[in-house]
């Protein structure tokens, strides 16, 4: 660790938590990640773990700040961040971050609070934001859809740093409690990553994209086919992830239009996204998600800065 | 017991058995019920099973003919009876019976086959089938569209005791799961009776009937709407169970047209789903399902005796 470190950029999801030590030129001087994500702590547990994680960094000489985007903000994280409200600017989301107590006076924490939507279609997100402030950040000119594919996907209408609107997909939870839980699973044990996949995939994402409002009728096919026409594990589970994504895309192919959608996620993930929007006749360009979230969280921070709420 | 014993019939699901004595004038002398479906029980169980349920019913004289449809003739059932194809006639059921062994020769078991739908969209039922048949049999002038609610759905197009095609919505259990192993559990959990139950239903059945094709991105409002609106679990349990049943009778609209639906199911599920269909412009009609499903064994019963194959 040569250069010193300035700030530490941290984003605590539901499930995993990443913490970067950033300089003052903004390069990354230490990466650390914890699976101590929220849903696995107590409100009393946050401080902690985050001590732990921070042992040895280097730290000295004045109190470091901590901007943490994230579920460690919802209601039952590590202090409540009461949401924005869309349609918001956000730049603002500095102005609406919340200060936990820390043992260790060596850290000053802030916690981002996430975007809310109301008014008959209910909706709520906590990290997004601060990917989606990133991303405005990172290309200051653009206005369209944003897709972050994922356990919870998410759609947002984006217009600079400017949040419209958004949706939820919950299209990886599903995929999870039907290959698990459901009875597709006896469809979909053994070999999910078979040469058969890619084939599955492509007859799912087109059954979906044609008619996405047909999911609930075509979601049994699978069983069917494996029991009618021996189709494999690998085949199985390829047209239900393609199938789930493709009357996801269907059902926002109106919104998406003909310009290029950023998505943010795990590269795999957003390939196979961008690849169905292909299908769709429209385009997706995979953005890393690292990348944006720290810029996003370095956006937040300067706003904090500036108006020296820390 | 005054009337003589006839011959029995039997429907065995997956979670269920019943079993029915028939008079020879039609009537139905007993019936028994068991929690041993299908599903719980090894092949070489269900003699037994059947043998014990049978006990004292009064068998004398000739061997008694047991007709059974359902489960106990899949694959990994009793004896499995291989699919008739549809497009197919009804009453060609009889004729794809197959014959399991018993140790006790003083019953005589057949088990009738299931329907399968091969070509792009794969399909399967057993014991659906020999309701269609009880349908034909007691409306004998029916051609149309008849729905059968439960875990998964089934719509098949009749035309007297031909079936044309069907598909299957796996409404049912998607509400099982998502209630117990999904996020939304969070918002599904408590008296979920109570009177907010039909307000929801109501809200999730016009947002599926609106748009089935949006079911993927309107889920998540019920854990929203919990965290925003202060939506109560009977609310979020009748929004989810409305938004399903509105997208699967959304995404059949085309095909009810006009005419009545008959609704074979439970009579509570029947209720909701004739709700929805007047809500979307159609008109369901509840049918007794054990009267359906013994009308349907005793024609295929009717055929089986004429052709002499028992």
């Amino acid at each position: 660790m040569s250069a010193k470190m300035d700030w530490i950029a941290v984003d605590w999801g539901t499930s995993n938590l990443r913490v970067w030590g950033i300089a003052a030129d903004g390069s990354v001087i230490f990466e650390r990640r914890s699976d101590k994500g929220m849903g696995k702590l107590q409100r009393d547990q946050f401080a902690g773990v985050l001590m732990e994680l921070l042992a040895d960094t280097g730290q000295e000489g004045q109190p470091t700040e901590v901007l943490v985007c994230g579920m460690a903000g919802a209601r039952q994280g590590w202090m409540e961040a009461p949401y924005l409200e869309a349609p918001t600017d956000l730049r603002d989301l500095a102005a609406g971050a919340v200060y936990p107590a820390m043992p260790d006076t060596r850290y000053r924490v802030a916690i981002l609070p996430g975007v809310c939507q109301r008014g008959g279609n209910d909706n709520v997100m906590r990290g997004e934001e601060t990917q989606l402030l990133g991303l405005a950040a990172t290309y200051t000119d653009f206005a369209g859809v944003v897709c972050m594919p994922g356990t919870h996907s998410k759609w947002a209408v984006l217009d600079g740093t400017r949040i419209e609107r958004f949706s939820t997909a919950m299209t990886g939870e599903l995929f999870e409690v039907l290959r698990t839980q459901s009875v597709l699973r006896h469809s979909l044990q053994g070999d999910l990553d078979g040469p058969a996949r890619a084939e599955g995939f492509e007859a799912g994402a087109m059954a979906g994209l044609k008619n996405p409002g047909q999911l609930l009728g075509r979601l049994f096919e699978i069983r069917a086919g494996s029991l009618l026409s021996d189709r494999q594990p690998d085949w199985c589970a390829g047209f239900l992830s393609g199938l789930l994504i493709g009357a996801e895309i269907g059902a926002n192919r109106q919104l998406i239009g003909t310009a290029p959608v950023p998505l943010i996620g795990s590269p795999a993930l957003c390939a196979l996204y961008a690849q169905v929007l292909e299908w769709a006749g429209a385009k997706g360009e995979s953005v890393d998600a690292t990348t944006i979230v720290l810029a996003g969280l370095k956006a937040a921070r300067d706003r904090t800065a500036r108006s020296e709420l820390i």
